[in-house]
C-alpha cells in the first residue's frame, strides 16, 4: 500500500493514531516480561527460548499455555524493530520442523505398502511432523483478544524485514499457510458499511483505502451516500478490522470518470432507477495477509447480494486503473509503434507534439500528461492513445498472461474488458500512471465461469464490441 | 452418547425432531442431483467422481466451486445409510493423497542440504502434498450455511460405519485433523444459556444432555434457575449448535447429592451468599467431533468467568459419577479385598448380607444396590464401601493412570479429589454403576498447573484430607 | 380471562410461577417500609399519606421523587389483598382532584371572552387542575424498572375490588386514561414470535393464551411451526410482556376446524404455496389494560406485514368462536323458530330428537351437544342449525348491533362474515358454547374502510355469498 | 441555540445537511397532496379542513386514520414557511376545544354533589372535553416513522412564528402538554456515546452542541477519548435523535479551564486514577421541546451511572459559563462598586487601567477583555474581579433567585457553588460574556436533596469555603 505525498495527510494521521492505540490496547492484561531484545545478551536469548518452550510444552494444560502466549505477545509488541527481528530469528531458527520426527515418519512410510493402514498413518504422521514448532506456538494466539490481529501484524513485520534468511523465509511461508487456513473465505462475514457504521470503523476505511485516497470525512460521507454501497469482509476474531472492502456506485450505464464519482457536490442518484453497479475501489487492508486473496470472493459475493437486494440493477462492472500502461508505452520503440498503429494515427501523435517520431511524441505525453487535459490536444491524440491502450491489453507476458496486473486479476475472475475510458482519472496520479485512461471490467454473472475457463485454459480475453472496434482501427 | 431405556423418552423425541428438521433445511437452495447410491451402477460412480473432481478443480473460480459443493452436500444428505457409505468409499479411495506429488517433494527434500531455502520449501511442499484431495473438497463446505455442521455429521457417519477399511480410516483421521484446526478452542465462543435463551436452543440442551437426562421443560427450567449457571461453547459457523455445555449450581459448601440438585421443588439459593460453584454435568454434543476435546477448556473458562462475575464464590468443584466403580468391585477376589480392608470392615459387609465372604457380600450389593437405600444397611456398610471407593481411585492401569475415565479427565486437568459422597446418585443408573456413590473433584485455580504437572509427570493424585482419612482406615 | 377446569393445568402452573417471580423481582432495590395495611391504625394511614405527599411534592427534585415512588411500589406489592385495598382507598379519596384549583380556573374561564388569550389559558389551566393528585403520583412509576407493569397490575387490582366506591371508580377511570395515553398503539412495537424466541417469553404465551388453551410445549411448538406466524405487541417499557398476540396459520383456502389447526401430528404446510392466512387466536394479556383495545390494531398491522412479506398470500380471515350462539338458541320459543325456519327444517330437528316441538329439540342438542359428533345426527340437523346460526348473526340488539360480541369486534373493524363452519370446534367448550360451530371473518384490505362505514353508519353487515345462501334457505 | 459567527462553519454544514435529508426521508411513502398553501384560495382552505376532519373522525378505523396523518405530514413538510403558517392557523383556529362539550360537562359538574359518582364522571368528561381537536389529530403521528420528530419540529415552527395570535398560542401550549407527557423522563433511555457510535449519530452531536462548538471530527474524537464520557437521552420513537447530551471529563481534581479540556494534543488521563468527573457541556438539542427540561434528569442519571461504574470517582462537578456576568458588571455604578469592594481592590482596578473611577475601569475591561490575558494585568486585577463575581452570585432578582440563568439551573438541582476560575474560558466568547471567568458547580449526591430544599424554600445558596473566602474579602 505504497503512497506518495507529504507525511501528514488525512489518512496518514488516521493510520498513525490506529497504530498507537493498538499497542496500548493489545494484551493489556498480560504480564510484562523484562526482556529487551534490542541488543540481546546470551541470557536474554536463553530466557526467550525458555518462554517459547513453555508455550510449546504447555505445562498446566492448554489454558495456562494461552495465558503464557499473551505474555509473549506483549513482550513482542513492546520491542523495537530490531528487537522484533531478534525475536523472529530465534522463533524461526530454534523452533522449526523437528527433523527426527520427519525421519521417523519417512521410515514408516517406506516400510509399509501403499494402501495399508500403516502407510496411511505414516502419511498423516509425516504431515503433522512437518508443522514447525513455531507454528504450534503461534496457534495459541487465536484465542486471545486481538491475538489473530497480532499474528497478522507479525507476518507484516516478517515481510518488512530487510533481509530474510532461509529460516525466516520458511517461518513466513508456514505462517502464511496458517493464516490462509484461518482466513479461508468460508470463515469470513460480508457486512455492509454505511454512514450509520461506527466512526471507529469508518476511520479505518480512511486509513486503509488504497486506490483513491479518502481526503476528508465529507469525502467518505459522499462514498456512503444513498446511491453508494460499501461492503467489507470481516473475520470473527477480528471483528473491528475490515480485511478487504469494495466501494460501489449505483447509476445508469457505465461510469467512465472517477472524478465524477468522487465529486461531493454531485447530487445522489435515485437508486430505484439505477441499472448499473460500478465497483470503483477495492482495497485489501492487512499487509500481513499478503498473498491471501479476498478480492474475487468479495466482488462475487457483493454481486450476489446486489442481485437479490436490487433486482433493477442488471449490470456489474468496475472502474479500474491501468497501472502498467505508462510503463509499457515508455518501452515502445518507434518500430514497435509502427507495427501497432496505422500511419495516420502515428502522424497525429507527431503533429500534436511537433516531434518527428511517434515514440518521441509518446515520451512528450508521458513526461507532461497534463497537456492531455487540453481539449484540442485530446481531440487530436485520443484515437491513437486509446488504440495503443487496446493493444496493451492484447499483449502477453512470457507466461501468456496480460501485462497489466489489475487486468490479470479481473480477467482471471471471469470478467470481460468492457470499455476503455478517456480521461477516466484526471488526477496527477492517474495521468502519470496511464495518461488518465481507466477501463471497465464487466462482471456478467452468467458468463463468469466460461470466461474464466477460456482465460485460464486458452489465455483468451473476452472483449466488448467497443473495445474490438478500437483494436480494429489499429494495425 | 449411548443411552438406555425405552425409545420414546422426552429427549429422544427432541432428538428425532432435530434430525428431521436438519435434513429439510440444510442446503435447501442447492440443486438436486439424481443419483441414488443405494446400489450404484458403474455410471453412477462415474458421475459421482466427475462431480467430486469438478469441486476439486474449481473451473470458474472458487465461488462456483462452493456452489457445486452445496449440490454435493444435498446429494449426500438425501442418500440412505448404504448410499452414504458408497459415497464415503469413493471419496476416501479415489480422492486420497497424490502419491506423485509426495514423491516429487521427497526427492527435493533429499537433494538439498538442511537449512537451505530449497530444503525448507520442499518440507512445506511435502506437507501440502500430504493433504488428500478429499479434504480439499470438504474444505469448500466451510462457507456454506450449515456446511460446517454437515462435515461434523459426515464424520459421525464415518465413525458409525460398521467396518472401516484403511482408506475410510485415513479419511476419518484427516477429517479429524481438519475439524481440529477449525474447532480449535481459540475460535470458540463461550456463552451463557438462561431461561431467556431461545427455545430452539434449549431444546438442543434437552436432546444433548448426556450425563443426567433432562426429563421435561420444568426440569430444564430448574437447571436454569437464579441459583444456576449454564455455559456452552459455540463455533461462529454453527451458531445454533452448542458444542459442549456445563451445568453449574451455586450454593454454600460442596454438593453431595445429584437428586438434591435436580429437585424442582427445592427453593432457589440466594446467590449473594453462595461460596461454591458445583459443576454437576458436562456434555459434549457432537458425535462427529469425537476425540476433539472441549471439556477442560470449557471448565476453566467458566471458572475464570465466575471468578470475575461472582467474587463471593471461592470454591469450584464438580459433582461427578464414578462410572467404573461397580465393574471394579465386581472383579475383586476375596483375597484382594482382604488385602484392602481391615477385618472389621469385611465383617460388616458379610453380616449385612448374611454371606460368608466379603467378595460374595459385594456381589449381593452389586446385584441389588437398591438395598443400600435402607438406612440400617447403609449405616452398616457405608464405611467399607467408601473405603473401597477410595482405594479404587488409588489403583492404576498399566500405563500408570487411574482406572476411572472421569477421574483421568479431571485429574489431568489439574483438579484434586475433594470428597467421596455416599448416596450421591440414588437413581437406578447411579446405583448400578457405582452403588450410588459420587465424588467431587476440586478445581482450585492456584494449584491447577502444579497438580497437572505432578499428575502427568509422576502419576500422583492430589487428595483432600477427608479422602486421605478414608484411605487410612483401609489397610 | 376466566378459565374453567381444574386448578393445576399446564397454563396455570406457568401463571403462578410468573406471579411469584414478579413480586420477588419488582423494585428489588427499593427500601422496605414497615407498614402493614391489613388492619391499619390511624398512624399507619398518616404514615402512608405522608409518603404519598412526599412523592407528590418532590422535595429534592424529580430524581428523588422517583426513588420514593419505588419505595411506595414495594410497600404496595408486599401488602395482602386487604392491605392493597386500604392503600387504594387512601390514594383515591385523599389524593383526588383539587377542587379549589378547579374553581379558580372556572372563574377565569367565565371572566374572559372566548378566543381571548386569557380564555385559552384558563381552559388549559382547568384541564391541568382536573388531573387528580393520585395520577400525578402514579406517573412517577414510568421511569422505574417494572414501574409501568406495576401500574397495569395495580389497575387490575382496582378492577378486582369487590366493591368500588365513587372515589375508587374515579381513580380507575383516571388511571385508565393515563394508561390509554401511554399504551397508545403508536408507541407499541409489533414483533414476531418464533420457536427461536426466549423460553421466558414463550412461557408467557402459555400463561396468557385466552382462546384455545396451550396444553404443552409441544402444542406451543406446533403453533410456531414453519407454516405458522405469531405476532405480539410490546410496550418499550414492558419489553418482556406481550400486550396482545395473534396466532396465524398459513394454508390454502379457509380453515374450518380448530382441531385440525392444533393437531400436532399434522405435517407443516409448504408456505410457498399458501394463499390464505387464518387468524385463529387473538389474546389480550393484561387484565389491567381492560377497555384499552389493541385487537384491531394488531390484526391490521399483521395483515400489512404479511402483505409485504408473503405476497403469495392473498386472503386474510379469522377462525372465530361464536360465544353467544348457545345462549341465543336456548332463548328461542317455538313460535320464534317457526318464524325463522321453514317446515322441513323444523321437522328434521324434531325427528332427530324424537321431540314434538323444534324448541324442545333444540334444548336436547344444547344439553347434549356431543351427539352432534355422530355422523347421522349431523347429517340430519346440520342444515337447520347452520340456518339458525346465520339468522343469529342477522339479529340485532336494541342498539342496533349484532348479538355476538366477537362479531361486533370484527365487523366494526371492517371485516365481513365469510363462512359458517360445521364442527369447527369439537371440544367440550366449543360444543357447549356454540354446538361446535365456528365462523370465519374475512379481512379484505380493500374493503375494510367501506365495510366499517356501512357497519357503523347503517348497521349493515357484509356477508359472503355462502352465508347469504344459508340465509335464503331460512324463512 | 443562538450561535454567532460566519454562516458556513463546520457545525452549520452538518446542520444544513441534516435538515435537507430529513425532508426527503420523512413520510416518504405517503401520498402527495396537491395543495400549495403559500397563498391559499378559499377552496384550498376547505380542502385542508376536510383532510383534517377526516383524520379526526377516522372513518375506516384507526389504522386508516394514521395513513391519512402521514399524507397530512407530507403536505405540511413540503410547504414554504408561509404555507406552514397558514396550515397552523387553520389547525389552531378551526380545531380547538369544543365549547359545547365543555358546557355540557360543566352543567353536569354543577348539577351533581361532590364525591358522587356523577360528579367524578363529569370531571373526567370535562377534562376530556378540554383537549382541542388539533391535539387529537396530532396524536395520530406517534405511530408514524418519524412522526414524533415531526411534531417536535412542528412545535419549533410554531415557536418561530413572527406573531402568535391567541389561537396559535393555545395550540403551542397544548402541543407542549402533549410532548411533555410523551417525553416524560421516565420514557427516555440514557445511552453512552463513544467513538464506536454511528457516524450519523456523531454528526448530530456536531450539529447540536450548543455550549462549546465542535470544530472538527478530531475535536469530537478528543471529546470521546478514553478519559471522557458522553451520555445522551433518547426517546424510543426518535431513536436516532439525542434529546440532550452531556460531555464529561475524568481527571483528578476540579478542572478550571475549558481550553485545557478541549486541547486535542493533551494526552488522555489514566481513568483508573481519576477521582473527579467534570460535566463541561450540557446541550438540549430539540428546539421544539423548549420548556421541557431534561438537564437535571440527565445530570443526575449520569452521576448515578458513574457511581456504579467508576467507584474510584468521588466528585462530580460542572465547568460552567457565567453568561450574565459581563452584563451585570456593565450595569454597576461607581457607588455600587464602592459598596461591594474595599478601597484597595477598587484602587487596583483604577491603576491597571489609568482610569479615575472603578466603574470606568470596569468598562475598559468589558470593552477589551483580551487585555486580561496579559499576566501582569491579570495579576493586578484578578482579586477584585473574582470578588465581584462572588458578589454577582450573591445578588438576587426580584423573585429572590440568582441573576445568572446557569446558576439558577444548577442550584435548583441541589448543586453548590464550588469554585470560581480565573481564565476558565479564554476564547473570544468566554472573555466577552464573563471576562473569561468560569465556575464549578458541585453535585454531591448526599446533599442534593437538602441543598435543593434550602434553595427553593429559603433562597439560600450553598458555597464552598473557597468561594466564601472570596466573598469575605469583598465588603
Amino acid at each position: 500500500m505504497a503512497r506518495n505525498g507529504n507525511s501528514t495527510s488525512f489518512f496518514e494521521r488516521a493510520w498513525e493514531r490506529l497504530s498507537r492505540n493498538w499497542k496500548e490496547v493489545a494484551f493489556s492484561g498480560a504480564k510484562g516480561m523484562n526482556l529487551d531484545l534490542q541488543k540481546p545478551t546470551k541470557s536474554d536469548i536463553t530466557a526467550l527460548k525458555k518462554h517459547l518452550t513453555a508455550c510449546l510444552e504447555a505445562p498446566g494444560g492448554e489454558v495456562s499455555a494461552r495465558a503464557r502466549a499473551a505474555d509473549l505477545g506483549r513482550l513482542y509488541l513492546h520491542q523495537t524493530a530490531k528487537g522484533r527481528e531478534e525475536f523472529l530469528k530465534v522463533l524461526a531458527r530454534d523452533f522449526g520442523v523437528r527433523r527426527e520426527a520427519v525421519q521417523s515418519a519417512l521410515g514408516k512410510l517406506e516400510d509399509n505398502p501403499e494402501d495399508s493402514q500403516a502407510h496411511y498413518l505414516a502419511e498423516r504422521e509425516l504431515k503433522a511432523a512437518l508443522t514447525p514448532d513455531s507454528i504450534r506456538i503461534l496457534r495459541l494466539f487465536n484465542s486471545l483478544p486481538n491475538g489473530v490481529k497480532f499474528l497478522v501484524d507479525m507476518r507484516a513485520d516478517i515481510l518488512a524485514l530487510e533481509e530474510r534468511d532461509p529460516a525466516t523465509e520458511a517461518l513466513n511461508a508456514h505462517l502464511k499457510d496458517l493464516l490462509s487456513s484461518w482466513f479461508d473465505p468460508g470463515f469470513l462475514d460480508l457486512e455492509r458499511i454505511t454512514w450509520k457504521s461506527s466512526a471507529a470503523l469508518l476511520e479505518k476505511l480512511i486509513a486503509y483505502e488504497a486506490v483513491h485516497e479518502i481526503r476528508s470525512w465529507d469525502d467518505l460521507r459522499n462514498r456512503l451516500d444513498s446511491d453508494r454501497r460499501c461492503y467489507a469482509l470481516f473475520h470473527p476474531r477480528m471483528p473491528e478490522e475490515p480485511l478487504a472492502f469494495v466501494e460501489v456506485a449505483l447509476g445508469d450505464g457505465l461510469a467512465g470518470s472517477i472524478q465524477h464519482l468522487l465529486d461531493e457536490a454531485a447530487p445522489a442518484f435515485d437508486t430505484s432507477r439505477a441499472d448499473t453497479a460500478i465497483f470503483y475501489s477495492i482495497s485489501n487492508t492487512q499487509k500481513g495477509l499478503q498473498g491471501i486473496a479476498f478480492g474475487e470472493y468479495l466482488i462475487k459475493l457483493v454481486v450476489q447480494r446486489l442481485q437479490t437486494e436490487m433486482p433493477q440493477v442488471r449490470r456489474y462492472a468496475t472502474l479500474s486503473p491501468v497501472p502498467g500502461l505508462s510503463g509499457w508505452l515508455k518501452s515502445l520503440s518507434d518500430e514497435r509503434i509502427g507495427a501497432l498503429l496505422p500511419t495516420d494515427q502515428r502522424k497525429a501523435l507527431c503533429e500534436a507534439t511537433g516531434k518527428g517520431k511517434s515514440a518521441e511524441a509518446l515520451q512528450v505525453f508521458l513526461a507532461h500528461p497534463e497537456t492531455l487535459l487540453q481539449d484540442d490536444v485530446a481531440e487530436a491524440v485520443k484515437e491513437p492513445l486509446l488504440g495503443l491502450t487496446a493493444r496493451y491489453f492484447h499483449e502477453k507476458r512470457q507466461d501468456g498472461q496480460p501485462l497489466d496486473p489489475v487486468a490479470r486479476f479481473h480477467l482471471r475472475n471471469g470478467a470481460r474488458l468492457e470499455r476503455i475510458n478517456w480521461l477516466g482519472d484526471s488526477s496527477t496520479r492517474g495521468l502519470r500512471q496511464s495518461l488518465g485512461i481507466m477501463v471497465n471490467y464487466g462482471y456478467r454473472p452468467d458468463e463468469l465461469e466460461k470466461n474464466h475457463e477460456v482465460y485460464v485454459n486458452e489465455g483468451r480475453i473476452v472483449l466488448a464490441s467497443e473495445v474490438k472496434s478500437l483494436l480494429k482501427k489499429t494495425k
